[in-house]
This record gives structure tokens, C-alpha cells and sequence, in this order.
């Protein structure tokens, strides 16, 4: 029997439809509801059965007992409001989202405010393709997923959510939302950051010419980071801008530094940063 | 009948030992020599039939039909000058250098003064792997080589060249000095250069505690890239210094503009930048 009777997935796009996929491989809901604004995504998805109903008004939702958001972070206060106007105290609200900053303090506040359960979520996975024709069915499995600040609901609420990550194969991890954010801002956010500054620079002859011919050593991956959704990045840098904004000083110190090395031939001060970062990582 | 007689490769490293299996393979030479000051190398590519003689001392070698560097670029001038004082008309000197500024220039140099053939080449292909215990037969296959200024040879050496990687499978592409130094420092070495960057910037304790948790979103590219060779990068780094530093100030300026666009919270440009660089590559 399932462990689920109703999960309504808010967002049809890549993430929420290939979680569709998840929760329907491993039969872990009796149904599976989901809301779009996109209502060619929504028919997609019923048509494919990739979903078993659409809700075309969140106020008139079922009743689920999980609800998970995997919309943009600007689009979250008009989603939460909506939602908690109708959601019942038993279930459990969880997200997607890459970052845990402004929109994400917000809406926790709203949620704990109503004194209903909201526990934030982040798996570590993605793709630079959009959209509900690029989902996978396999997409989180063997995948981290960050639980957030897991003292905000009660024990059950937080082993339901764990339960159901694990139970499409992920493998969850604790963390609290001040330590999440940084940790993205060193690391995903800002190899985002970078791989869009990296073709922002590329001269466009560049790659009318000659890119089939420069596709190694890292450009293939930059182009592909580049790729990811605009709106959604715009987002998450704004949601973790402290953060960010902090990184990209030491990004842009480290720069310099190896800047001036270069520029005054200093073989022996290269080399030892080189060195440095090639044993960091061991 | 296999098209050459003897190949000489200089530096058995993963690019070189690559180099060798695939002459092996393909059946391309009778012979298969190498020098390197690296005694376990030599010996290990003996005892496993990787080449067929070890040459001990540059001056005391046999007459190759085919030289081929593979050693750092900053060792190329001690090598020159040995292959210099033995090397017969009849033998072709090549190298797979990824910069050809200012070694390059002036071992050119040296060849077109003695009246000898040199004809660079750049296969873009690598790994961050060193050392012969990492090489493939199928290194150069299907990769992009460059063949550098192939007017300052004849026709015939051009040829000679150009057919001896055609037959290890790779695809050859000719292109000046200049134009290949400017291409390479606003691709594959400022990748190399920005995950250097990175790796430097990532705080230690990220890598120490949670690092197998965040291998996703291009932070396992820059990890990989940064584990590049540091002497044969330190020589890259300094034979391109004056492009490099050109598309580094460039980096640097777009870094500012998205920094500031951060800082100010200033979406719809952030958006803008990021939806550009997402339909640059289209």
C-alpha cells in the first residue's frame, strides 16, 4: 500500500515533474496532483501520466498529505499564500529551492505564524534543461537532499519527509538554514556565477567560428552551467545575496593575486598555488 | 607497411605514453623510441611494450623520420638544443605544446636559423591525470589537433604532419601562432585558471567536512580541472601572459558588473545578463 494517499507537487518543470516520476516509480502515492500556471505543462504531464489530476486553483485544493513546491523562489509568497488559506494542520509543506535566504525566512514565518508545518528541502540535483519534457524518473535516486532546520516541525513531520525522500532514493542529510546557504554560496551558487561570467566573456567570433572546435577542458561545462533556467538563478542569487556577495570578494582577491603573479612572471609563487589547490582536494 | 620508420617522443608522461599506444594501434611506425629523464618512466613503457627503445641521451639518438615534445613547455629549450646538434634535414620536429608564445617563438626561432623542420601541433586533449600509468590508446581520437603556421614548412613536411595524425584518428585544423595563443586564454586556460581560482577560494573546512555531499552544479569540473599538472600549467600561465592577462581583466570587469547588479538587487538585469549568456551559445 502506498505511503502516501494525495501528493500535490506545485511546478511542473524539470525538478517537480521528474519527482512526479520518483513518487510514481516507486508507487509511493495513492495519487499524484499538481499545479501549474503553465496549463500545457499540466496537460503534458496528465496526458503522459506523469500526474492523475490537476488542481487549477490552489484555494481549491484536495486535501494532500504532502505538498511540495519545486516553483521559483519569487513565485513562493503568492503560492503560500494561497496555500494557507486552505491547508489543513496535518499536512506537511515542503520546497525545493536552492537557497534559504529572504523568500525562504518570509514564508517560514507565514507558515509559523498559521501554526502549520512547513520543513524546506533541497535536493542536490538539477540540469541545465527546463521544463517538463526533460524529466527523469531517476533524477533524485542516489542523490543528497538537504533537510533544513529540522527542529521547526514536530519529530513525525520531520521522519515523514525524511521517510519520503528516502523512499525515492535519496539520501537525506540535516543542515540548518544559515550554514546551507553559505555552504551553496561557496560551492553550487557560485560555479553558477562563474560558468555565466565565463561566457558572458567569451568574444562572440569566438564561438561562431570555432566553438565545435573548443569543446574540452572545461568549456563544455561552463557552457552547459550557463544554460540553467535565467529566472530561476536570478532567484537564488538575490535570495543568498550576503552570502554571495562574500564569496565573489574572495573570488575576485584570488583573482588578483593570481593576476599579478602572472603579469610579473613569478614562476615559483604560480606554482606553489597551483600545487596548493591540486592538494586541497585530495 | 607502416608509414614510419622510427617516432621519437620526448616526455612520457599521460600525453606522450597516450601518443605512443596510439601509434602502436594504428601500426603507424616500425619503431617506437623515447626519451625521458624519468627512469622509471622509460622503464615501465619498455616492460609493457608502450615503446620499443629507450633513448638515454638526446645526442646519441638514432635518426627519427618524426620528433614529437611532450615534455613542459619550460624544458623545451634544453631539448631543442640537444635535438639541434644531431637532427638530420630529413627529420620532422614537432611538439603538442598548449601555448605557443614565448618558448615557442624562440625555439622556432632556433629551427629556422639551422635550416631544420619544426611544425608545431596542439591536440586538444588532456586529462587531469599525469604519468604514464594514466594513458589510452584512444587518447587522440576524434580530437581536434591543431597544426600551427604550416607555411613556415614545406608542403611536404605540412603533409607529412597532418597525415600522421589523421591516422592516429584525430581531426586537424590549422591556424596561426597569434590567433591560436588569443583563442586558447578565452577558453581552455582561463578554465583552467577560474577552477584554480575556485578550488583557492573554497574554505578548507567545506572541503573537510562535506565535500562528497556537494559533487553537482559544476563543482566537480573545477575540482577535476584543478587537479591539472601545476609545472605544465605554471608554463601555460606564463608563455600566454599577455592574452591571458587581456581575457582576465575581462573576466574581472564582468565579475564587477554582476557583483554590483548582486548588491543592488537589480533583477531585471541580472536576469538580462543571464538570459544572454544563455542564448549566446545557442
Amino acid at each position: 500500500m502506498p505511503k502516501f494517499n494525495n501528493i500535490l507537487i506545485i511546478g511542473l518543470g524539470m525538478m517537480g515533474g521528474s519527482l512526479c516520476k520518483s513518487i510514481k516509480k516507486n508507487k509511493l502515492s495513492r495519487k499524484i496532483s499538481a499545479f501549474d500556471t503553465d496549463q500545457d505543462a499540466l496537460s503534458y504531464a496528465l496526458k503522459n501520466r506523469i500526474i492523475n489530476y490537476k488542481v487549477t486553483d490552489l484555494v481549491k485544493m484536495e486535501h494532500p498529505d504532502l505538498i511540495i513546491i519545486c516553483a521559483p523562489l519569487s513565485s513562493y509568497p503568492s503560492i503560500v499564500k494561497k496555500i494557507l488559506l486552505v491547508v489543513k494542520k496535518s499536512t506537511l509543506v515542503t520546497d525545493i529551492g536552492s537557497s534559504k535566504g529572504g523568500v525562504h525566512r518570509s514564508i517560514t514565518k507565514l507558515f509559523h505564524d498559521s501554526n502549520k508545518s512547513f520543513l524546506s528541502s533541497h535536493p542536490m540535483v538539477g540540469s541545465e534543461k527546463s521544463g517538463i519534457k526533460f524529466t527523469r524518473k531517476d533524477m533524485y535516486k542516489n542523490k543528497v537532499v538537504f533537510i533544513l532546520d529540522k527542529e521547526s516541525v514536530s519529530r513525525a513531520s520531520y521522519l515523514k519527509l525524511k521517510n519520503f525522500w528516502e523512499s525515492i532514493g535519496s539520501i537525506t542529510h540535516e543542515i540548518d538554514s544559515k550554514t546551507h546557504d553559505i555552504l551553496m554560496s561557496q560551492t553550487s551558487h557560485i560555479a553558477h556565477l562563474m560558468s555565466y561570467i565565463f561566457v558572458k566573456s567569451l568574444p562572440q567570433k569566438i564561438l561562431d567560428e570555432n566553438l565545435p572546435l573548443l569543446l574540452g577542458g572545461g568549456i563544455k561545462e561552463h557552457i552547459r552551467l550557463s544554460k540553467s533556467n535565467p529566472q530561476m538563478w536570478t532567484d537564488i542569487f538575490l535570495n543568498n545575496k550576503s552570502n554571495i556577495i562574500k564569496t565573489l570578494t574572495r573570488i575576485q582577491k584570488n583573482t588578483a593575486i593570481l593576476k599579478s603573479m602572472i603579469k610579473t612572471s613569478n614562476r615559483t609563487n604560480i606554482k606553489s598555488l597551483l600545487e596548493n589547490t591540486y592538494n586541497k582536494t585530495k
